[in-house]
This record gives C-alpha cells, structure tokens and sequence, in this order.
C-alpha cells in the first residue's frame, strides 16, 4: 500500500485569512496536537508577508502561483513576492523538494456561506475515502468538487500527490470567530486521524457512493462599461450556498431596486456567493451541479 | 431658525466599504433621489484611492485624519495620501472651506453585528430630535454616543457643525449586501425628509427622552509579548452587541479551548465586537453603559 509518510498543514496561503493562521501558529506551539504515530506532520504559513500585513497577498494571489510552466517564463523577469514565495515552497515540499510532503491540506475562509466545505480537485479511491469518513462524522460537512473547473495546477496544494482544501464560511476576512476555527481544528484532526488509520492499513478499501456539488462555471455581477458593479446579490440568494437556483429565480438586485433574474436554462446549485475576494476576479458566484457518484 | 442650507453625503471613507460607496455612486448618478426643496445636496466618495484598490486606506485611516492641527504640524514633513485628502476635504467642505456644508452624513459599515447604528459625537436639540424622528419609525435603530471617548475631533464628519455616522452591519469588507444597502438607502432618504420638515419649521420643539450606548472604554484582545493574538471572541459573545456583558461572562476564547471571563466590576454593553479594522487598534471590543436622558 502507498502509505502516507508526510503530511503538510498549511494556514494563511491567503494573509487575512486568520482562522488557517492561528490554526497554524497553535499547532506551531503545541506540535503534539498534530503528532501522529504514522507519518510525520508538518506545518507551513503560506504568505508571511500578506499575514504581517493583514492582506491576501502582496502582489498577486499566492494560490495562484503554482504553474511551474509560468514559473519558469517569467523567472527571467522581475518576479512578484508570491512568485518567489511560490518556488521557495516547490523546492522545499513538492515531489522533487527537499523533504517532499505526501498530502497536503491547505486551510481557507470565504465570505460566502459555505459552512464546512471539502475542496476536491481528484476523485481518486483515497479522497473519497477520506470525505466520506469525514461526511459519515460530520453531517455538515459539503463536497465541493473544482475538478472540472478548467483550472491550471496553479494552487499550492497541487504540488503534492494528495490533496485536500477546507473552506469555512461565512466570515469576514480579517476576523476570527471561535466556532469556525473549532470546527476547522476538529476537522484536521480527524483527517490526520483517518491518515493514520489509513496507514496502518485499517481502512479497507470498497465501492462508495459520493455527493458533490461539481463546477460548471461562474457568474459574474453587472457592471458597466467601466467595469463598476450595477448590482448586489439578491437579498433572497444571499447566504443560499448549495441551494438549487432555478431559471428565472432572482439573482441580483440593482442599486436602485430592480430584480435581475437568472437567465441559465436548468437548474444550478451556486456556491461561493458574494465572496469578497472575487469581486476583482469577476466572480458573483461559482454555478455547480450536484452529482452523486460510484467510486472505488 | 438656524437652517440647514447644505448636506453632504459621504460613502467610501474607507474604501472597503461598500455600501457608502455604491450608494454615493448611485446618487451621483441619480441626483434627483437625493433633491430636497429647502437645501443643497452634495455627495462625495471620501477616499477614492482606497476605493479603487479596495482597501480600508493607503497609508492611514482617513477618519482619523481631520484634527487640524496634528496637519498644520506634519504638512512641513511627508504627508500621507489620507491627510493629504483631508485637507482637500475641509478646503471645500470644512466651516472656513470653499463650499462650507451644515450637515454630514457620513456612511460606514462594519463585521460587527451593529444592525442599523446611528453614531452620534453631541447630544444637541437637532441630533436629539433626529434620531428620536428615526427610532419612532425603526425600531431596528440603535444610538452610540461617542461623546465620551475621549477620542479628538479627528473624523471627516467633525468639520462640519452637524454630523451624523450612519454604522450597518454585520457584513465583510470588501462585500455588498442588498438588505443592509435598502436599508442604508432608506435611512439616508428620511434624514433627508427630516431635515426638510426642520427646515420648514415644522419639526416643533419639545423635551425629548433619549436612549443610547454611551462610551466607557476598550479591550482589546489577549496578545502575547509580541503582540500576536492569543484568544478570539467567545462564541456565546460573538454578534452579540448591546447585549449585557456581566462580571464573569465568558468573553474571550484561547485558540485551544480556554474560556477567559470578563474581569470588570459592573454589567456593560459591548459594541463593535469584532470589527475586522479594529484589530490593528488594538480593539476587540468598545464596553458601554446604556443610558437615558431629557434633551431640550
């Protein structure tokens, strides 16, 4: 069995994301919370810069820097901070690195009302695996899946083997709140304990069935010719991650009060409503469909 | 009568605020909204550059920048893009300004649960019978008074002889949300209507009851030597504003698990619990005493 011998825990890849940053910096002072008889766990604060600034980033978004490809190009240039960040954290935990990590779970928070959301960008027997032992535990846990998402490997979780991103919401950035971060703390926890479980061979392998809510693309707010925002998030999809959208149910509302609808032509589950980050982004919301799957 | 010949309406003190700022663009392009027969109405963006980067300010907090002579001493030195602002600000609006206002109304947002707050700096006849006018018609409306803060005249609505801060919440910078925007709207349009009624001489006056927040002090967060968080909200006082705080109230919650109790010797009333742009203050919370009194 390919068993799993280093596990990297990774908070504040996005600076004012503080519930990942604490998280981090606890297990930093108290490394027997995440000790684990196994497999070594490791910890890493993703953007020191951004964290000592209380921003997302300082130049560009750091987990987006991860497209060794573009790396390479733009190494001639001058590069951003994030850049350089990024290529300091390939040489030290990625496949060819110094000590490379076999899974790594990154820690974010969102604006939007994702509650406890599971990021997944493969499907494969370990993942589903790992989520479904989670979700069987934790009842509000959410499966969100950017494998169809077109997305470039460009996130600092790509640069190991396995993966898994945890998003809570909703929170503002820059703040803390107590439940989330227990939440959060519970929800490593048992994945470092079902990593071990796996390990030591106590997880058999069989057929599951998985619920997940799969990308199929993005919305973005009105704006006018100069890109400024025309509307809001309909007072009646704010806060409605994950649930269905039907054609023709309110999406937005103009400043001046009228109701725009949305104009797809089936039924979408959007998540990541009203995030704060991706207004610049030109995201109002991520669309998915929800799917349930044999795997294994 | 002292007459109120012109208003200004101010959104984007800080530039991450974006209800102030959609609802000064919105008025801007649709003055007639904001038109009242018996004075002026003007509108201003206060900190454009933040606006546009979306940060709460470039180099300093905005509103802390109008204590005119802190700017007499540092315009020998580097001035910051903010103080640099500010006088523009008082250049046009300010008492001695080019185009002096008799009335601001300046329109912030915050993470805090603040719900619709009016924030007031004096206890004057005309501020007195103005929000007693809005709370008759919102019970939703709460009353700060910051008289007591000790704090200098330093916010941009201090240059002008009449000033109001409209604070909604809760809601994440760099986000809208329809429902706090309405209302927001709403509010802005009936002290609009008020001062016209006032204007008009038909606002009679009279001994008026006054219920409020008042200001008694601060506290900020457990940190340790270096100033690095220790402790985030307790849940059970997270969103919970104007709620009682008793001695020995759970208030604080170390990150792993330890509740800290309120040390104080009386009951209070805590407010701004949690606002994102408060913790580079030092500010985890403002403490209140709730009061009643006779105006007029």
């Amino acid at each position: 069995m390919d068993t799993i011998k280093r596990v990297l825990l990774v908070g504040g890849t996005h600076g004012n994301e503080l519930i990942g940053v604490h998280l981090i910096k606890m297990l930093i002072q108290f490394p027997k919370l995440a000790y684990r008889s196994s497999f070594e766990t490791l910890t890493l604060l993703g953007n020191p810069k951004a964290i000592d600034v209380g921003t997302r980033y300082i130049d560009k978004d750091l987990n987006r820097c991860f497209n060794f490809q573009d790396i390479v190009q733009e190494h001639h240039g001058n590069d951003s901070y994030e850049r350089q960040r990024a290529l300091e954290i390939c040489d030290e935990f990625g496949t060819k690195g110094r000590i490379p990590v076999d899974l790594i779970i990154d820690q974010h928070s969102t604006t939007s009302n994702a509650g406890i959301m599971l990021i997944l960008d493969r499907l494969d027997a370990f993942t589903v695996g790992l989520v479904n032992f989670l979700s069987s535990i934790n009842s509000e846990i959410k499966i969100y899946s950017s494998a169809k998402s077109g997305r470039k490997q460009d996130s600092l979780r790509s640069i190991a083997k396995r993966m898994i991103c945890i998003e809570v919401g909703p929170i503002a950035h820059g703040t803390l709140q107590a439940e989330l971060f227990q939440k959060t703390k519970t929800l490593v926890y048992e994945i470092l304990n079902y990593v071990e479980q796996y390990n030591n061979g106590l997880i058999l392998p069989e057929k599951q069935s998985l619920t997940f809510y799969q990308y199929i693309g993005v919305i973005d707010y009105p704006r006018n010719q100069v890109g400024e925002l025309q509307a809001m998030i309909h007072p009646r999809r704010q806060f409605k991650d994950y649930e269905v959208m039907h054609p023709g149910d309110p999406i937005f509302l103009t400043f001046n009060g009228e109701i725009i609808r949305y104009q797809g032509c089936s039924d979408v589950y959007p998540i990541f409503i009203n995030e704060a980050a991706y207004y610049e982004k030109g995201i109002a919301m991520l669309l998915t469909e929800k799917k349930t799957v044999e795997v294994g």
